[in-house]
């Protein structure tokens, strides 16, 4: 669901950010649901992900049934696929539940990717 | 006490961050009740902590007559007993006594612990 | 279990707050731990609380089962019966339980209590 | 949806406030996702909302189609219905759309309402 | 510009409140860009303004040359032209110029408005 | 030294602040320089400050020896000359000397100064 | 040891805050140091309190041994005495002591005091 | 646009940071205003970068059509050929859109640029 | 008289960090008092310093005279003496006097002392 | 004019800060006054910077006119001659003009420095 574009300077190591507190998602294992924020931080590679179709993508998991740890990792994975980035790290910070706040870190090297 | 669960991303390297700011312990020597807020960040090897079975287990410290230096370092080696994880850093901020705030952190290396 | 001395200034009106974020009881229906920050802003009559005896007050509800809405109203009835003040505020600022934080607020008037 | 439980002290003014920042509902118009904090703030009459099924309450929003104004309104009406509160402020923070913020409050009086 | 929508709960008196720091026009003396916070709180009456033809409204100042006062109680005059709210305060802070920060706050009341 | 311009709604009361943390004079009795954050709120009648002379004006106190007391009210008294505001506030907020942080506030109001 | 010099302005009704987070003294029960901050407000009558005066006066209570409630009254007492003014308040926040903090608040108004 | 003055220390390896917050363009696709902050931090070489010629180029975006990677990418390409460089930094912090923010950084090196 | 208590984890390279606010001494030149905060961080050797010593050691500067370099300095060299630390850290942040604030930062690593 | 005093510790590598908020000088273009933050840490050698030379040195600059680089540099060239520091960092952090703050920061280290 995740669209590109063409990087406007491919030649150029360069950041990207994107930053929501608008993530909801419904735990897996209950069924209720769970709120987080996500942040996404890439050096694209070829392609840039296109800002529409990031919300998108992320609004989608609205009805999904998900872990804290597999949907951070999911978001990983398709965002790869996606688009190829040269880097990439993902960092969901889900809100408290039982007393406890989790974030869920994951960075992600092409060159380590083989 | 902790409970563990497999990792659904065994081949990558990434981080799980617990903070919680609800921790209460016996203070050892006089049996007043000490207060901190903790925080526990690992790389998991083949197993996650599940995270009902660690809100469980830093509430049995409740009644536990503890030290400082020794109740964190406690918690790292159950933790490690119980999912062997890759690093493991455990923080305990304790609150002020006597005027002073007190902070123990240990940070664990798998491949150290030999 | 509250004590008093005599207040140093009794033909004065002026208030004393104590503050604390360290309280911690077992909630009435399912026996788990709650915590909250505690507030307690009074205008003192003959006598003033000794601080001392309000932590051992404060604290002798860790292993006590209650309702939020019971545990701040009692606290103003034992105060008010300890040391009768001319007006007394407690607060009782609950941590988050089910995404919702709880906040229960009692404001005393001797003049209106008859 | 929202349950009912007796106020423990049904002969004191006293105010019970809830907050919660995981609030989300699809826009009437578009059926985009919206996402707002909610903060619920009344003094109880015969009965206190019970708090679980506030939270069940709140989330049964989570498909509906609302409007900004609408949805606070509605919360102030079904609160009201329940459970008859001496006074009730309702306030929505509804996240930035088009680069504003919007919020909208409510404060009702049980003597103004006939 | 400004366009308005039915008041959906016409005989409650309750609050619309709208935060943007996304304005700018330009000084009236000097043509150089201006930026500024704008708040806009409301009692409706009969209408509620419409939020995307606010975004558009203020938007609209972006090429207009204006003085700090001048453009703060021009959009106080064209709100209260557009839905006749109850009540109405508009206002703008202004971003530092000659290390001088410039607010300027009006209050209108549709009772005094004779 | 400050110059007015007319007010642009003189018929409706409004008001305007003007906040800066870039005013410094020398200090009466040692000479030494004093350092403030100056903030004026006042309600225009028939004109307004104009803004680049409330900067020369604040400027021309750098090499002037002055009390704090004194400073704040000799700007009140010279804005009251300049402009005759419905009402005035003026607020130093002098830095720290000697571990103590001193503020002067005066409030005038047009009624009250006959 | 409070000193005083000429108000500058006795016809007119204004405000003198002094705060300082550098107080301390000994408790009069344990003789453990004590830490606090005092602010200090007031409107002048015939006379202003000297600064330099206020520094070494409450430089003063560095070994003298007090109690909370106590030491406020006291500061009272000694500025009413030293200057007579028309309003004053002054508040000390003492440092978190058994998981407390502490803050006594005394308002003193001319008028009520005969 | 950027005009250049002679670098007073050649020899010297140091920082020099401009921050604004007054950012605004319009959007390559919609033609709609957006608004960021720019961060600029750059080692000069033989020349600095005058900082009023700097306002001036950061104003003339008003009524470009840019994208967000685009238009940091394009200040990037200026002020190197402006000034030349050691080392810049450039960071374009971007308002929420669809309630994502997103920020784009670059850094250049001179050493990395044949 | 600092004290010390076993290594609870002698094999173990974990921190522990001291914090207060309550610092107070009495400068050398002019017998003033001053007033810091104090962070001491350390890694453990074969003792560990007991935390009530720790405060009356801190405390027990308070009739001292010392410079702001002294200070920090002999507090590093008497917790050496009393605990031979692996590694340790000690920094006084002093409050502002003549409008400078100063801070004094000591890290002593064992090894390098031979 | 910076005076000095011999460093108590010179065999021992450590930091001294100074910060003050309270900088004005002129800018050299048009006179007018500038406001900044100064930040100063270095590693002393031989000799410390004595503080309230600092403090008269800093206040020297306040008739002089100056540039934002030339003046960091120039208290980096006037502290080395003066006490031959180890490594040195001078920062000043200049207030807004034309929407944009700027920073200025040299790193000095006498190795380099040849």
């Amino acid at each position: 669901m995740l669209e590109c574009v063409d990087n406007p300077e491919r030649g150029r190591v360069y950041t990207i950010d994107f930053e929501t507190s608008e993530f909801t998602a419904l735990y897996a294992v209950t069924g209720q649901p769970i709120f987080a924020a996500i942040s996404i931080s890439y050096v694209p590679g070829e392609v840039c992900v296109e800002q529409m179709s990031l919300k998108r993508y992320l609004g989608s998991f609205r009805d999904e049934k998900v872990f804290y740890e597999g949907v951070v990792n999911r978001i990983v994975d398709d965002f790869v696929r996606a688009c190829d980035p040269v880097t990439l790290d993902v960092t969901g910070d889900f809100t408290v539940r039982g007393g406890i706040e989790t974030r869920v870190s994951v960075m992600y090297d092409r060159e380590d990717d083989v």
